[in-house]
Order: structure tokens, then sequence, then C-alpha cells
């Protein structure tokens, strides 16, 4: 079933103690697609960039079965650009430079062949633009998941509060769920957040794996104890976007689809984080990544039998 | 199988957020023991207090299976004595007080009857005491164990090192892993210690689970995520206490029922943290205890067919 995604597509410049590149494709909506497309081909995109965005990075894009007809190109304007560098732990940054410029006054256009998608994600971004994409689409979609950041939190609660009585699964990481919640303990985050307005949760905690709640229920996957992380830009998006696109391809919403939802998100966020950017997102194979789901199945399985 | 269990056995006062205790019983052997317990009756314990050591503590140690022989009682002593105090996030705490007393000179003793064990566990320790023990033993057990700390890291390593290469299983935490190999990656972090002696290396992450290595191979279990940790003293040692005495009580190492091993330490370091001290430990019931497990197996299982 179609999924559209919602959310940034950028220029990023990225410092790692491994390197640094130029301009290179970034954003939450471009992480989401890619990902989404290992699972399904039915994926629309709306976003907005300018005029200096390369076509090369367009094609690239629809080579990967994602359809650009949203995709809004502004003459005479700029790419949303970001530039971070990371810390030698990997798990702190600074930001250097943020230049909102086309994403300043984002107007969702939704064309009308996106109309009846069945699952919506919403990728990070103000939350008015989040809820006017859920308003301007006739009929609801089957599943709506959202992420959001901390900065949301602190600049524009309310409306955030409001989007979130309207979506059915929230991402987050931890210390934003903490944030939220007002809860430190992550089990009594995840109750409170779950009376907001999400049926589902998920909580990522970056090298440490993800949560996933709905009502009582709980799972957890851990992250790949990888050698390396090359770069862990956008590993949450590529992360959501494995996790819906798996949920879009087997039209299947239970909780323990759900489940191997998560699998194939870490899974592809696994990969995402072994080069910079999208680059390893862009060529993997079908058996990479059945190797890579096989690497969870045995990183967590084991037998037990009550004493 | 027949463990031996080496450690502190001592006074703890804690202060957490939710309240504090005056003297309890305390130390890694304790917490060792009492997890140990639940799984294998034939506890040998080696370890020294003052005569300010209640009975009644010995006498609870005894009515769990422990074999307090080895226990020294130094009259006219006081026992080790810690206090600290955990912060708000209970992943940090600082050390109020710390009295070797007793153990500024600790010589371990083995009685005659504790040779022939099969499974030696040495609970955290000076380095040459880890040591003196292995030397004392005239057959080398099945299975050696040993836990230790950045403290020694950083007084005692060349005696460290040399323990090592006497052991089987290391269990540290991940600061202590990048400590010990150098290394910041977890995956590099344990590549390298193993080349250092232990065959099996535990990597533990508090609240963030717990990795085993063993050549090649890679596991991982979850921590359960709880309401509320009420105090994390001895959680370390009760799960690396749940694991040995699991693997002593089935008599099999192999890396699939050592992963079982990690998963019942984990669930009894569960109900370590729920309150103070070895207060949750000293009454457990076997449902509570497999209703635990269950939770665990419910909390990382799923189902995955590759598409």
């Amino acid at each position: 079933m179609s999924l559209l995604a919602v959310g940034t597509v950028a220029f990023d410049a990225l410092e790692t103690p491994f390197g640094k590149t130029d301009k290179i494709i970034g954003g939450s909506a471009t992480f989401i697609t890619l990902a989404a497309s290992y699972f399904t081909k039915k994926i629309n995109l709306v976003a907005v960039v300018g005029d200096d965005f390369r076509k090369e990075d367009i094609r690239m894009m629809e080579e990967h079965g994602i359809n650009t007809r949203g995709l809004q190109i502004k003459e005479g304007q700029k790419s949303f650009f970001w530039s971070g560098r990371y810390h030698n732990d990997m798990n702190s940054r600074d930001t250097l430079v943020t230049e909102l410029n086309v994403l300043a006054d984002f107007d969702p256009v939704i064309p009308e062949e996106y109309q009846n998608c069945e699952y919506l994600m919403l990728g990070n971004l103000t939350p008015s633009v989040q809820k006017t994409v859920i308003e301007r689409l006739r009929k609801r979609p089957k599943l709506i998941m959202m992420d959001t950041m901390n900065f949301w939190m602190n600049v524009a609660l309310t409306e955030l509060l409001e989007v979130l009585t309207m979506v059915d699964v929230l991402s987050v990481n931890d210390e934003e769920a903490r944030q939220l919640s007002g809860e430190y303990s992550i089990r009594k985050a995840a109750k409170k957040i779950l009376t907001m307005g999400p049926k589902v949760l998920i909580i990522k905690k970056g090298e440490h794996g993800a949560y996933l709640f709905r009502d009582n229920l709980v799972f957890f996957a851990p992250a790949l104890p990888l050698e390396e992380v090359f770069d862990p830009t956008g590993a949450g998006d590529t992360f959501a976007g494995g996790f819906i696109g798996y949920l879009a391809s087997t039209r299947d919403i239970s909780f323990e689809n759900m489940k191997r939802g998560i699998i194939y998100g870490s899974a592809m966020a696994s990969f995402c984080v072994e080069k910079f950017g999208t680059e390893r997102l862009v060529h993997l194979s079908k058996p990479e990544l059945e190797s890579r789901v096989q690497e969870f199945v045995d990183l967590v399985q084991f037998e037990i039998s009550m004493v």
C-alpha cells in the first residue's frame, strides 16, 4: 500500500573523526524514503528544495521508486542546509550551520495522486506543517506516524501536543521522551505519552537500541554492535523509514508485525551509520539486508524452558 | 556442581532519591551468593568480616544454602564499610565513606572441603587476592569467572592483567571495557580483551543491558524497563551470581547455555534494584523468577521469515 512521506530534503555538510564531506544530500524525508524503498515501491514524497538542489540526487530518489511529484523546487531559492561536527564518541555533536532557506515558509502541497495513501510518515518538521499535511488528506490514512525532536518541545509545544492527538505512532529518542513526559523512567514516560494521543510509541536509544510500546506491551530491539560508527546522521530517520516501509509492504499493523518492523528498521539504521550520509543506503542488496536481519536474530535469540 | 564465590561481605549505607538506610548487609560476595542460591544449593563462600557483623545476616546466608565455613570473622576488627549517595538519574553516585577495615589484609583461606569446586566466581577484589585464590585451589575449576572494576585498572593494572590470563570469563561494564582495551567501540574492545586471557567476555551496560562475547559470537540481553529503579547497589554482582549459579546448576558451559545464564542473571538483577540492598533477593519465589524470565522472553522475542 502506498506510503506518503513528508519531511526535509536538504544539504548536509558533516565532520566526523573519520573525515568530512562537502554538501551532500540529507534531510529526514530523504533517509525515510530511501530506507522505505527497500520494502515498497509505492512511495510518495512531499518536501521542498531550492534550485541549487542537484538533478542527479532527484534522479537517484526516483530510481529507488520514490515519486517526487510532491517535491517542490523553488526557483531562485536555496535548499535547507545543516552542517554539524560529531565528537569522538559519536553520541554528541555541535551544529555549525543551520540555514532554513526554503524551509522557512514550507507549504506542504499534496498532489492529487497522493490522496488515499494508506501510510503517512511525518518526518521531523515544524508541528504546524505536520498538522497541515494531515488536514489536507481527504481520507485519514490507516496509520499515521510522526517523528519529532526536543527543539519543537521548546519552541512549539502547544502545536506539537495538538498534532500528537492526531497520530497513531510517535517516534522520539529517550531524552525527548523524558522531556515530553516529565518522567525520568522510560517505562513511566511511555505510559504517560501513550495517554497524549499516539497508541504506539517508539523510543530510540541510538547505540543502545529501541523500545516499542503499545498498551501494556513492550518490545525491545538492540542496535547491532558495530566495530565502527562512521556517521550517525540520518540513522533515526532511516530506522523510521525501514519500520513504516516494512509495515506498508506487509499491510499489517499488528503488534507482532510492528516488532518485525522494528528489526527491519534497526537493520536499515545499522547500514546507514557505516558511511557518510545516504552513501550506504543507495546500493543495498537484498542478500545484504537479509544477512543483516539474521545478525539481529542471532544477537537476541535464545531458548529457555522453565525449570 | 559446587560453586565457590570469593568477594566482599560488608556493610553498606545507602542514600537514593527514595530514602536512606543505616548499615545494611552488602558486598560483592553477598549479592553473588544470594543470587546463585536460587539455582544451586552447593555454594561455598570465602570472605572476611569483623566481629561487628550481625549473626542474623550470616544465618540468613546459611538459610539460602550458602556454606559460610570460609567466612573469616576477625575478632576486634570491623567489617568493610561503604557508603554512597546516588544522584537523581541513578546512574551516577558519590562515594561518601570507604573503610577497608578487615579487607586491608584479607588472606583468602580456602577450607579443605571447598577444594574440587567446579565453578569459581571471583567477585570484585584486589587482583592479587583473586590470583591467590586460584593458586590455592589444587585442581583448576571447570570455569573461572572474575569481575573487576576501573579502580584496579588505575592502581594495580599489572596484577590485573596477570589474573586475566588465568580466567575463563571476565565481566566488566562498558566504561571499564573501554579503559581496559583502549578502544571506544564496544565490538573492538571485546575483540581486544578476548586476546588478553578470558575466552568469554560479559560487558554490562546497566539499564541498557549486557553483551556476551565468545570468539566471533555475540549475544545481547536488554535490562527490563522498570517503572522505578530503587537502588542499583549490587545489581552487577547479582547479575554475575545468577549467571554462574545457573551455569553451575545446569553443568553446561556452551554458548547457548551461557545465553540462558545471561537472561537469568538479568532477571535476578532486575529484582535486586527494586528494593534497598539485598532486601528483594532474600525472599524470592520460584514463580516470581519464572514470570520475570518470561518478561524477558516477551521483551525480545520476534518471529521473522525472510522475504
